[in-house]
């Protein structure tokens, strides 16, 4: 089972990034160094969490791969702009990003920034662009709930609340706010869009499934809480420890390490918990949650 | 007739800065910084140029105002989040737009990047969130069209090849390429995308609309340089001579200012020459077009 799951994610990276080398403008298209940053930050690297997500919501929905890979590539396009931004020296000031120089220290500051405001773009021009569901109206709705998704109700809100928490002490609430907001809206989105993508769950199914991505939202930032405490720089790719070191409230400055950990374990079970009415179907996406869950990076 | 175009254009103005204030996010809506940033940004000031001729192309298509306005709103969005990024230390590194301190000095360089980014977010959330056409698939057409205009291979990608360019000697080609993607492309989304609201013209007229776009583009974008090397600080709201300051080939630094205002004639008459195919009713148009050429700030 667990070399099947392998098997299926590995085979699903590979996609997604075959997808996203087509998808992107080629390298010697102009303004090429522009297109060379937005292909180094996006291309080779990364877990694909979200894409993996889209491609098992997508299955558990009947819904066609092709059409899946898109929309998986759409919200990994708005992950990857929000990791250059994030990694500029305005905000986090990060050096590393997946074992490589952060896109500001292998370019500059100016191509890094543009090359995540046209990954940005990018993505809403892809989810616009391509074929995702019959009926063109639910393309609308899917492009609405990613743009809210990224933007200031969403992931650059959270960031926001996240710069804004540095040194400042956070209730639990406050900092679920934050984290639901930062992670767990665009980990939503790209289960909500992989699945808007079939035709055959019916409303109950759906809002079940959307509870499902809630829950596993925010344990994937509670588990990257306790990684980027306890997990070593090589093993992350990133840089360890940055969270303390800059004084930011985290879930394991909160709650301890051990009663982080304890807390991924309980939202894993109200993700399988809100799984139940799919039965078996929903095989794949208890896999990715433990995946998620016991991760080591 | 002046009277009465300035009478449309004034009407406009409100209409659009009256919908923009209540498409942002309230700003005691949390993360307020950021709200209040995005609100600093995009309201009270400019000419509203797009908004002005995505008003004008609605008319002449017969398009439905409010419809139109979310359009409009759309696009000045994109070029709000533009002027935000480009204001950045690690860009033009400027203090002053629309005379009032940019928004990364009132706030700070991490607020003007998210605000930026979530205006983009937000444009295209408002184009999937609203009826701007009875058709859907026209709707993500219009999506897909602002997308690439804002992205790499339109806005974006323009202001990469203007960065690359400092200190450089552009021919008038090069400089042509600069600016029709700077610049030029967001001017056509606006006409382009105000116009698609409506769906009386054919498709020979939306050509003829699509040329008219690309002239006052360029156009816009030689008086604009003119205006830099020319007008004060005081009348343009922004720091003047910025473009010989910063060592950046401008139409000016390469044909003089009075071939450039001949330049500018020159795309008037081509834009002109483009609304024939409408006789009087692109009345509109050519008003906005001769408010562009001769625009003193």
């Amino acid at each position: 089972m667990i070399a099947d799951f392998q098997d299926w994610a590995r085979s699903r990276q590979v996609r997604i990034e075959t997808s996203l080398q087509t998808l992107l403008p080629a390298a010697d298209v102009p303004p090429e160094r522009l297109h060379d940053a937005m292909r180094y930050t996006v291309l080779g690297g990364g877990k694909r969490v979200r894409p993996l997500l889209a491609f098992a919501a997508g299955e558990l929905n009947n819904a066609d791969e092709e059409r899946v890979t898109i929309a998986a590539a759409a919200v990994e396009l708005i992950h990857a702009y929000s990791l250059v931004h994030d990694d500029l020296p305005c905000m986090d000031d990060d050096v590393l990003r997946r074992g490589k120089p952060t896109c500001h220290v292998e370019y500059d500051q100016a191509t890094a920034l543009l090359a995540g405001d046209s990954l940005q773009s990018l993505a809403f021009q892809l989810l616009a662009e391509y074929r995702l569901t019959d009926s063109p109206q639910m393309q609308l709705e899917m492009i609405r709930q990613l743009a809210q998704a990224a933007g200031s109700r969403g992931m650059a809100g959270g960031q926001a609340v996240d710069l804004a928490s540095v040194g400042k002490t956070l209730s639990l609430p406050e900092l679920e706010f934050m984290h639901i907001h930062k992670t767990g809206a665009l980990i939503r989105a790209a289960v909500m869009l992989g699945a808007y993508c079939g035709t055959s769950l019916n409303e109950n199914q759906l809002t079940s499934l959307d509870h499902f991505a809630k829950c596993i939202g925010l344990a994937f930032q509670v588990v990257d809480d306790v990684l980027d405490a306890e997990a070593s720089t090589a093993t992350l790719g990133k840089t360890a420890g940055k969270d303390a070191e800059n004084n930011k409230p985290t879930y394991v400055s909160i709650l301890g390490s051990s009663q982080a950990r304890e807390l991924a374990e309980e939202l894993r079970r109200d993700a399988y918990q809100a799984l139940e009415i799919f039965g078996a179907t929903a095989g794949r996406l208890r896999q990715l949650t433990d995946f998620i869950i016991h991760r080591e990076f």
